[in-house]
């Protein structure tokens, strides 16, 4: 494909009317597909189908004597704050191992930090003016959900590859003491793919806030997802905000959802022994316990560091050809055109497709009437303001190979339609 | 027993000495013996021990073929819906079901409300002046602990033996604009064993309130937990809210939390259609979805009303020998005396003690030193304020029953000396 650029308005015209023909056929073929979930596949559920009868008739009794059929255990299993604390490397006793999201965790503590303070505040966060969070973008449209749920202010921070601009963080931060939070996936991030680079984990702990009660929102949701051989690792950020004075600056998320069971998964926090005891006071206004069997079953399964890397060695087997199918579609039909660029991620669910400036959303109208779904246009930014309308969250691990093929295959010549019209219309 | 007050100070001098030295014989014998906790005993989990193994290996599908492993079914598994929407008398529409926790749902729901308002608010209960619940006591620590968390006023309200004083609740309401909600355990309540009249029912669904926004948060934890041959029913408070002009006035909790495993149940909300829309809404922001597979389990073992029936019944003969030694203790130590009486309940989780005029908090510390627990003095009303200072919940279902009957007795000794200890300080 050459550069459509370069191309003169009559070969730019014959283009269009080529790729319209294209799209045209493959919307007549009346596919219904679907790039728009990212939740794991059947087959990728069958792979701890032996969670479904690990637990024997009387395997109920944790190690420490607890029936985990009873009422209880606030913060979780021992074995299971043990086990997962080992995943995010945080001790046993900083970690809470709770219900099936991580996303409840997520926003509770938003939410009980805007109704009540966290530890080092003077006063709710609700009391800010207004409360706001940077939200490095494109990012995970729940973050932004939550704060708009609580009317907290967005602001978008680019992403650099590596983990999000820091002089803007650092600027931001310093400057209003207002900023409360940031929204971080740091690795294999949704949708960039981006591992944080150590010197940005380090500059985030270590950064002058003008909040004393600044929280990293650290969502580590693919922690042990590796696509490839290639596994990354990202910094000990407790271990650095301790080193930078800041101990209690960073709230740690995870979760088995996209490991074990997506719906029947154990959701982790962990933080400082006082951000942990802070959490703990708020939960137990709402509940006795998680479900501990279901932590039970997870422990029995998974077993420790090994069990779990293996399981995630099986996913990453199903996964990379969908994500093959995806970069090599684009590859093959958009690969020279410089009307976008997307990602090859080493872990994590997604690939960040990004078309030309001022094309995603006419891009996913022209992939829906052709049979595919993706996400709304906008939905990666805060306020769903993507503001070069460029961004396109994909999400191949759900369909069939097959159907991932033929997705990518229709959201490029819709790419390639959009692209075209938007060049004509400059001429 | 001679009835003490009837007795001549040197008599009851006599009785004092008598009784210190049986409670101090008892204490000799240095036993922990536990009546605060409301929760089930090993044997009664046993009962639902099928549900360990109840889904096989390849059992993850719901009627309508839904992955219960995967992501997704905010109000929960339609089947799962329909089993306890008939439990609790309610369409399955109007049903959603939820995690491990009804407590949760209560929580949440009030956090909500106070947040952002119900169906019908013109504010967020917040803004109230301030947002105030009547509460029917003695009742539920959890209850009150969570209007505490928000800072909501708490307004006692005595009950009838059949629901709360509605001459008083019905003013209270009509009055002030701030009163936002009502607790009720409408059937066995916690602690009374009360079951509310249909004619509290209808006068609590037809009441006038001053607050359109007014909400009943209906706990109906006891729904099915009959403890002998009389099943107490009670009104349907949904339909006569409807029936009345109030469609939207209550909110219906409940949980298998003491029928199957109670920290594995499944919390259930039920309510007018606004109100389920209106609740989902809020909880799209913080989840993906409960467990399903968890609600499956449910839906497998129970199968239907008739076994919930039977497995109800197994629960009550466990626990009936356990009340009857806690109320035959009673009346054997006690009866004649005076100086307490106590509730002989035909469902729920407790006995409601009632000890002489100011004895509660000498009772609890002398059955303390006595190597019996009970619940914290006051924790049956809103602030920990009984106003009378005599008022303890006693639950028998935990410990084994030769426990109970030892806990029973030397709390009976314990009323005894601090009866006999009030009665002279009065001559």
């Amino acid at each position: 494909m050459p550069e459509l650029k370069t191309l003169a308005t009559n070969e730019l015209r014959e283009q269009l009317s080529q790729s319209k023909a294209s799209l045209e056929a493959f919307a007549a073929r009346k596919l219904t597909l679907n790039l728009g979930r990212g939740k794991p596949s059947a087959e990728q559920l069958e792979l701890s189908l032996g969670m479904m009868t690990v637990l024997g008739p009387s395997d109920f009794t944790a190690a420490d004597g607890t029936d985990c059929r009873n009422y209880g255990g606030l913060a979780g299993l021992p074995e299971a704050r043990a086990l997962f604390g080992a995943m995010l490397g945080v001790d046993a006793a900083r970690v809470i191992a709770a219900g099936n999201s991580s996303l409840e965790l997520m926003h509770d503590t938003v939410q009980w930090a805007y109704l009540r303070g966290v530890p080092g505040s003077a006063a709710p966060w609700s009391a800010a003016n207004p409360p706001t969070f940077l939200c490095p973008a494109p990012g995970y449209d729940r973050h932004f959900a939550i704060c708009e749920a609580f009317g907290i202010r967005m602001v978008a921070v680019p992403l650099t590859g590596s983990g999000p601009d820091m002089d803007m963080v650092e600027r931001l931060v310093a400057e209003d003491p207002a900023v409360k939070g940031i929204w971080c996936v740091p690795k294999y991030a949704n949708p960039t793919g981006e591992v944080y680079s150590n010197e940005i984990c380090e500059r985030l702990a270590k950064m002058k806030t003008a909040a004393p009660d600044f929280r990293i929102f650290w969502d580590n949701a693919y922690g042990v997802h590796h696509l490839g051989s290639k596994h990354h690792a990202i910094a000990d950020i407790l271990a650095l905000c301790g080193k930078h004075g800041n101990p209690d600056r960073v709230f740690i998320y995870g979760s088995t959802s996209k490991m074990t069971f997506a719906g029947g998964g154990v959701a982790l926090f962990a933080s400082s022994a006082a951000n942990v005891k802070w959490l703990l006071k708020q939960m137990e206004k709402r509940t006795i316990g998680a479900d501990k069997l279901n932590q039970l079953r997870h422990v029995r399964y998974l077993k420790d560091q090994a069990g779990i890397a293996a399981l995630m060695e099986k996913h990453a087997a199903t996964l990379r050809p969908k994500f093959a199918a995806v970069t090599g579609t684009f590859d093959k039909l958009l690969g020279g055109a410089g009307v976008a660029t997307w990602t090859n991620p080493d872990g994590g669910y997604f690939v960040s497709f990004d078309v030309m400036d001022g094309c995603a959303r006419r891009v996913i109208e022209l992939a829906q009437q052709a049979g595919i779904t993706v996400v709304p246009a906008g939905s990666t930014f805060p306020n769903n303001a993507d503001p070069r309308d460029r961004n396109i969250r994909i999400a191949p691990s759900f369909p069939a190979l097959d159907e991932v093929s033929k997705a990518a295959e229709g959201l490029a010549l819709a790419t390639l339609v959009a692209a075209t019209e938007k060049i004509l219309e400059g001429r």
